[in-house]
């Protein structure tokens, strides 16, 4: 038989292709960990067109030379299309708005994480980049608690929009909800990873290997989420590679991948009634375009079989990173080929878009 | 010559009894600081016929039994009038609404200071406080930088009046500043020692006396004040006494006396041009009875001598703390006379009101 009459008994369904506005992919600096061609060719892997990156690289993406140095990076190694982020610092407050039109947004990290863009607890520099950002893509906030609600305070002060980076604790969901609820421009993401696992999970998956920012939370965070997906915008991974030896390390770093599963556990969620694939679509694709502003990419769509029963394995295909936290969960629904820009670029476990076949979608 | 020819080269003029909202009584628990009596007795010599009582005394205010410990203590040795707040805990989010409307307002402290109340980081309790209380009196708040951005943020999700004490910094003030003009509804306060006082200040008064919270701010804060002044609400001295000896101590006590120099302090300021009078009395008692729905006093009156010049001493006359960051600074103005409901409580530095006269101005 070949492989249309094989999945004659399957359901294959059709999809744009898919937009992840977060994911970390350690170029440059970090490499053993990701680069601009392995990432992206996971992310082809996992059904998505179009990938954010987030500047906590080394260096960090902060000033023009760095930016310049990732455009350089990305336009020689990405398989498929990309937005690049900036990072606020406390020194660059001036510099960024200039760069802004080239960029997939600004990120502002308030919290101690695994960055090199600490923006500590200085509300005068959290203030001055939020003025000073006049572009219409987003603000990108990692923010809990009390500095989740002091931004999207700025935010309203300033007629800025904020969006607020995987939001994963019943605390940050509800805030964000009454936001929209009072009319406050605030957008959000969340992570498969939150949505998926919680705390109890640590236990099978690992401590080293289980630490991520935000951490995972109760079981009563993560039904939160579920409650409120009506409020969250759209997914994204915030794949956050780190090799297998520095996850069971004495000093584990957060993070976890997420290009290659985000999709097969959302479709299950679908199989399981928790969502539709209407709102899937919403979440993975139209918001995310409509958000960040991004071009629709012509003759571009992925195909997926609804119907395929895996286990996710201890290593994924094409992530350089080794492991993943999903490993042994039972998935429904895998992509089985990737057209972008009228080309196959994937097609059923084979990457097939070269480096460099990758647009900036800002350019 | 009798007193009235003696004045007759001066100039005296009436004004409507003060209201200071923000006065530390430290009663009960360290009445060797201040008491209900002396506390009232210096206010009354400092022109102010209302008070309000903040809540973080040993005990704190914070369920039934500590406010009726506090409304006994008051009703028996006040000489003017009062309010009492409610003080904000982790625990007690449920339990102060039903106390409100015979409060004169609930405070919450964000920031580490010298209080029984701490509220930590936690947005949550923040947010049980700010949506449970439901009273058209102000949740007040001891608030900077993020925290302040934060509270205000809820305060406008869920529609309560937040109040911010003691602005003292840029920071705060510009941030207030541009919430009022977005429309969101916050008032404030500013206490005299922020407006006067400032780090290079420290020296002269020595470092243990200068420890107040929030510090004293750098000459950019306080004419960030001044230059802001349209957009603060009110005078609040922020009465905070501590004795000297525990001033000069290894580990001295953050807080001022502030009763009986506030109005002076004020006059002076008028009468070198950088608040009219008129000014003066909206933000030492028009705004201050509006913004906490206090009730007009009847009968009730001060006379101010504007031209007497005197030099504040090293100790006030009814203040139980024995000093003052004041002192040896030269002011012009000074109370001669306080009416309080029609009887005289105050005349050329005796206080005549007895302990039990003062009312709450809730009952
Ligand atoms: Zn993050
Ligand atoms: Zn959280
Ligand atoms: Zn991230
Ligand atoms: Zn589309
Ligand atoms: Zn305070
Ligand atoms: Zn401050
Ligand atoms: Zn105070
Ligand atoms: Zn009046």
């Amino acid at each position: 038989l070949d492989r249309v009459d094989c999945r004659s008994s399957s359901k294959t369904i059709t999809l744009p292709g898919l937009v992840d506005v977060h994911v970390h992919l350690r170029d440059p600096g970090a490499t053993h960990k990701e680069d601009w061609d392995s990432g992206t060719a996971a992310a082809l892997a996992g059904g998505f067109t179009i990938v954010g990156a987030m500047p906590n690289t080394s260096p960090a993406i902060m000033d023009h030379d760095t930016f310049e140095l990732a455009k350089s990076l990305a336009s020689s190694k990405a398989r498929c299309d990309y937005g690049i982020f900036l990072g606020a610092t406390i020194t660059n407050t001036t510099l960024l708005n200039a760069l802004a039109p080239e960029s997939m947004g600004v990120k502002m990290y308030l919290e101690e994480t695994f960055a090199t863009l600490p923006l500590r607890d200085d509300l005068n520099a959290w203030k001055e980049h939020v003025i000073n950002w006049n572009s219409p893509f987003p603000i990108c906030v990692h923010a809990d608690g009390r500095n989740l609600a002091a931004i999207l305070f700025l935010g309203h002060l300033y007629n800025k929009h904020i969006h607020v980076c995987h939001v994963s604790h019943k605390e940050e969901v509800d805030l964000i909800r009454d936001a929209k609820l009072r009319g406050v421009h605030v957008t959000c993401e969340v992570s498969p990873h939150h949505l998926v696992l919680c705390q109890k999970d640590i236990e099978r998956i690992g401590s080293g290997q289980s630490e991520v920012r935000p951490k995972l939370g109760t079981e009563e965070d993560r039904q939160a989420l579920w409650d409120n997906l009506d409020y969250i915008d759209m997914i994204a991974t915030d794949h956050a590679p780190h090799t297998y030896e520095e996850k069971i390390s004495a000093k584990p770093p957060p993070g976890f991948p997420g290009l290659e599963t985000s999709l097969p556990l959302m479709l299950t969620a679908v199989h399981e009634g928790r969502l539709t694939l209407q709102r899937l679509r919403e979440m993975m694709h139209d918001n995310p375009i409509r958000i960040f502003n991004l071009p629709e990419q012509p003759n571009t769509y992925i195909e997926v079989d609804m119907d395929e029963e895996w286990v996710i394995p201890k290593k994924l295909g094409f992530t350089r990173c080794g492991w993943t936290p999903f490993s042994g969960l039972k998935v429904r629904g895998r992509v089985t080929r990737v057209v972008l820009r009228g080309k196959l670029a994937y097609l059923d476990g084979k990457v097939i878009a070269q480096p460099g076949y990758g647009q900036n979608v800002r350019t």
